[in-house]
């Protein structure tokens, strides 16, 4: 098995059947960054319309059983997940309806601050907001799992320690490990293992150190660094990975509806575009080298499984009703 | 058993307490009559409310067996119903994602012509239209009840043909029995009953006859009337009753946000305002009456049991997944 906490971009049958043979097990795919419902209502149908055509190959999970199926029937799990909580249009009820209509991870920020707490790119970080509060309170109750990635750092602590289920940074690195906004400092780390959370280690350039990028044992390595922090029950995968994203993608990723300016998000101005992936990820599929890369750097081979899929699995089955 | 195939207005705790002691089983609710998608999920929103905060009395079903459950636990159940298609905001993917969240009866048209089809008050009906084909397709797949009681007549015998499920003119009488646009052909309620549809006979003063709005032997005389047209098992209770409807709800579902004129709906420049209710059903719960009223008229025991709840629960049973 193979879990990836993080996926985004464009899926079709070339990807699926991609990321089938890769031998992965579990994605969370980004289902939208800013959208408000109506979007990402036609977002989960699109998914729904592609579930249908290529439903050899994948299926849309709601349940950790779920996964397990899509494993025993050679397929790949998809958990919809949006990477804002902008889908709510400020309204606690529609984390039911959604989490009805299939949405299982949702990050409470994206970029930049909104009506549930701080980002990770904000200047001043408020903390978990009041709605952020009843946010967490109905996800906990309704089987959403909140993600927190993006999400400012207090505002980070105060979600994990408000959360009565695990949570997840499911897409991102130990900022002890390489310094950077959207990774995560040693301390929310612990405060994220002590509550039960996972956090996925990223592929992303922008936030990945350069000898992680440069080979898979590199990687592993950084792993390993960072089951230091946090510990082997608490570290899984969330490459980040996107699929056939073009320029005009990454801009609305980072400037949305909201700024008639530039942002560079994870980049900056002397890196505005598209980051080369790492070089032993050339391909998603490359991924399945970690296998091997987990054992080789010291991982006995159950606790590589944790890392692989057991940990997200764990999280799922806590947190999904 | 009693079975009501619509009610409209604000419903709380005193409307399903009345309810639950005058006998209904079930009754079909209007969330909405011109609203789109965002508007629709909030009134869901409103109705999963209720439904936690008076589960003592009510639930909203999804199935014919929930609709006997809540008999069996002496609850009222709740069928979550539309007067327009608009809440699909012309999109073929939102029609399993509403049905998801409980949706289960949508009326193509109001009172005007949309994507869907012609409406009974347009001058001319332009028959089930491009979208109308493929909506009614869609709801006969999740199990979505198509109701047609403001469909224009054309509009109306095409979507009975069109359509593979039973379907339904959920509040109407015969026209003639009472001349009004609202009401439906001898014709059209041969069709229904041809394809195993349902029409609930309304107690809604515009469109029912004065000597059915003076008693219940008046009411239930027009209710073997319309048997007399479209059969025993195809004849069942719609009654159209308000819940504290005001002048500006009035003002709402007539005018909507579509005219800046005044438009009449069911009323007329001579009657514009809210019609009394009929001399027999000042409360809902006097809808009881007509119990005893059906066997005073002629009918059998197991006749009026199939107008009373046995019609609707049958075609509950075959368009609901």
């Amino acid at each position: 098995m193979l879990i990836d906490g993080l996926q985004c971009g464009y899926f079709n049958r070339d990807v699926f059947t991609m990321l089938k043979e890769g031998g992965f097990t579990c994605v969370t795919s980004t289902l939208g960054f800013w959208e408000g419902s109506q979007a990402s209502l036609d977002a989960i149908g699109r998914w729904r319309r592609m579930a249908r055509a290529n439903a050899d190959l994948m299926l849309i999970a709601r349940t950790a059983a779920d996964i397990e199926h899509a494993h025993e029937t050679g397929r790949v799990a998809f958990l919809l997940g949006f990477q804002n909580s902008t889908l709510f249009d400020g309204r606690i009820d529609y984390v039911e309806l959604f989490a009805d209509l299939g949405v299982r991870v949702v990050q409470l920020t994206y970029n930049n601050q909104n009506d549930a707490g701080g980002s990770c790119y904000e200047a001043s970080d408020s903390g978990l907001a009041r709605f952020g509060r009843e946010l967490i309170r109905e996800m906990n109750n309704v089987g959403i799992l909140v993600d927190l990635s993006h999400v400012g750092d207090r505002t980070t602590l105060d979600a994990i320690e408000f959360s009565e289920k695990p949570v997840a940074i499911s897409h991102a690195n130990a900022a002890s490990l390489f310094p950077h906004k959207r990774n995560k400092s040693d301390r929310v780390l612990k405060a994220l293992a002590e509550h039960g959370g996972v956090i996925g280690c990223a592929t992303y350039r922008n936030i990945t150190p350069e000898n992680a990028c440069q080979s898979v044992r590199g990687w592993c390595e950084m792993v390993a660094r960072t089951v230091e922090i946090a510990g082997i029950d608490h570290v899984a995968i969330g490459t980040d990975e996107g699929h056939s994203n073009t320029q005009a993608d990454l801009d609305w990723m980072r400037s949305g509806h909201w700024t008639r300016g530039v942002d560079y998000g994870a980049g900056s101005a002397a890196r505005p575009g598209k980051v080369p992936k790492p070089e032993w990820l050339q391909r998603t599929s490359d991924l399945a080298k970690v296998r091997q890369g987990l054992l080789d750097v010291g991982f006995s081979e159950s606790e590589r499984d944790k890392i692989l899929f057991g940990n997200w699995l764990r999280v799922y089955r806590e947190v999904f009703r």
